[in-house]
């Protein structure tokens, strides 16, 4: 189960100053993250998601990948595990399960952009390199009549705690929505649980399946298969109304409704933040991988340039340039190119002793 | 010990048709393979070492690189393992030990260029990468009065056989001079092997350094510590005259003189291909990484472009994009990303089963 996005996964004294932000913890923003590390420089790295890896995570955690240069055959989560272990050295900040609400640029020349977060942190940055993929992944919303007139503290999309006696519908048919009903009911005290699918079929890990057997055999589970129609005020509560399989509308009471209908990516906030875009893309230069705002860079599916490929391995090289572009924007001089074999400035970045010279 | 580079190290029936030539076998060239072979396309490989892995074997074979991204650490002789394994199912039509001595443009429109080796052999190809790097790696060549005048089969900077009783010297300090005169004396009918260098210090594996120790006190290798001066002949041999740790000058008889100093890149014959360059590099766009030459692209070491920055993680993504260029110029038409992860016809290319959808 993900930890719940909108509690605390940082510590609460939130370091205001970042040198640079990274904006996306996907495999680009990892490596964007390593290669600052390399110029000295350390990163804060927000991502809307609990854990790094981004798409690569949730889209083909277990799927092979066979494009890495110099990785045969990986899968998503093997290489974001790859990745972590590479910028171990770099130590970023991290701010997982946080969305950049909102971007604005320095009050006076060569100040620091101000990035507000979802929970209200603000983290102050010389220099914002854009990571986002797709957009930030955020939970599918429910979209039917009346979900907006329901009192707060009903709609649920993360885990968070029940009040006791509430009756509950969680709302999906993946793994979330399973393991979100099985927690539910782990305390016997608290009431039986609704789980709406479209259908009696459920995706979930083997062991999942057959709790979820066991709790539908003894009651603390009730599978109600239907689509969501309507939900409306009735006396002083609310009800769902659900077309069931035969068609008929069945009313369903909701002291809570927990909706698991898994992420989608969305762009979000970051059309908001006054950057030139062209098809949603942000425009940036093949250089330096600046944006249309000063200081502020673009690497890997979200950016467009002529050739623009969406490949992870165009994302590291963006990554890399970007880097040496934020390196000499805030040193304010050319930054010369030193290899990671021989430098020994490279070698105290990266934790490692110096290579003996054989002659 | 290297095999002898200009010994064919390919059939004899060369294929004069190439679809793709790759010039240089090092990590960025290894990747263009395997990025044609993803776009359907078979590509020839030249290098003039008799191995793949370019400088990446030859100067940092033994050390270690941290910046690939995905690999946290790995040496340059085991990065070109990896990127040997990924490219196999490509299989490209390798020409190493070879140099392409000249480069001629299409004789017609949308024709191929012709590329002649040092062997003879010509590949007509319709479109030519470039990732030679730094240039090709050639033995660096002995400068000293009087070499010009020795007459031919005397100067030899590669293993080939020697006429019996012919008096050897060998002249280096590394690996390829000890070894060289060690494989010499293997042949107890052979004269002693006089091995030339500057000091009384040898660089090699300790069982190659123990072998000459023995071959010395044996007398089957005697070692001159000097400088070697010039050439003159005496008679009708030649004397290479050497100046000695003393300062006197020493006459050694001179049947053949086997120089192994080393390798050292020579951009050779690409300055004369008639392709714009900017202080030695080949200039390209960075849409398709294309030089000035309808055809011709450039990736890795060799290019330049407003941003370059020499690093392998650069060059894959060059390679990728450079891949993509020629696959629309042979197919007159664009050309549509595909992932490795999700495509059948990738999963063809690359001789993989295609991935179950799990829903």
């Amino acid at each position: 189960m993900r930890a719940e996005p909108s509690a605390p996964l940082t510590p609460a004294a939130l370091p205001a100053q970042a040198e640079v932000l990274v904006i996306g913890a996907g495999p680009v923003g990892l490596f964007t993250v390593f290669q600052l590390g390399l110029q000295g420089l350390r990163a804060h790295l927000v991502d809307a998601l609990p854990h790094t890896g981004g798409q690569c995570a949730e889209l083909y955690g277990d799927k092979p990948i066979y494009d890495v240069p110099g990785v045969p055959v990986c899968t998503g989560r093997e290489l974001v595990a790859l990745l972590e272990r590479q910028i171990a050295p770099m130590a970023p900040v991290r701010h997982l399960g946080r969305r950049v609400e909102a971007l604005s640029p320095p009050e006076t020349e060569g100040g620091a952009w101000q990035a507000r977060l979802d929970d209200g942190t603000v983290l102050a940055a010389r220099a914002v390199v854009i990571a986002a993929g797709v957009g930030a992944f955020v939970p599918r919303a429910l979209k039917i009549e009346g979900i907006d007139t329901l009192p707060p503290d009903v709609l649920h999309y993360h885990d968070a705690p029940v009040p006791p006696d509430t009756a509950v519908v969680v709302h999906g048919g993946d793994d979330p929505a399973v393991l979100r009903a099985l927690a539910l009911t782990a305390d016997p005290d608290h009431p039986p649980v609704v789980l709406l699918h479209r259908r009696d079929v459920f995706q979930a890990p083997p062991e999942a399946l057959a709790a979820l057997s066991a709790a539908r055999a003894a009651g603390r589970i009730q599978v109600q298969v239907g689509q969501p129609l309507r939900i409306a005020a009735q006396g002083g509560a609310a009800v769902l109304t659900v077309l069931d399989a035969e068609g008929q509308e069945q009313a369903l009471p909701l002291g809570r409704l927990e909706v698991r209908l898994g992420l989608s990516p969305r762009l979000g906030p970051i059309a908001d933040w006054g950057i030139a875009l062209e098809r949603k893309q942000l425009v940036v230069d093949t250089a330096r991988f600046a944006t249309s705002a000063p200081g502020v860079y673009a690497v890997g599916d979200i950016n467009t340039y002529p050739g623009k490929r969406k490949l992870i391995l165009c994302g590291f090289h963006e990554a890399t340039l970007a880097a040496f572009a934020v390196a000499e924007r805030l040193s304010g001089a050319p930054v010369a190119l030193q290899y990671t074999t021989t430098s020994p400035r490279l070698h105290q970045r990266l934790g490692v002793a110096p290579v003996v010279a054989a002659d």
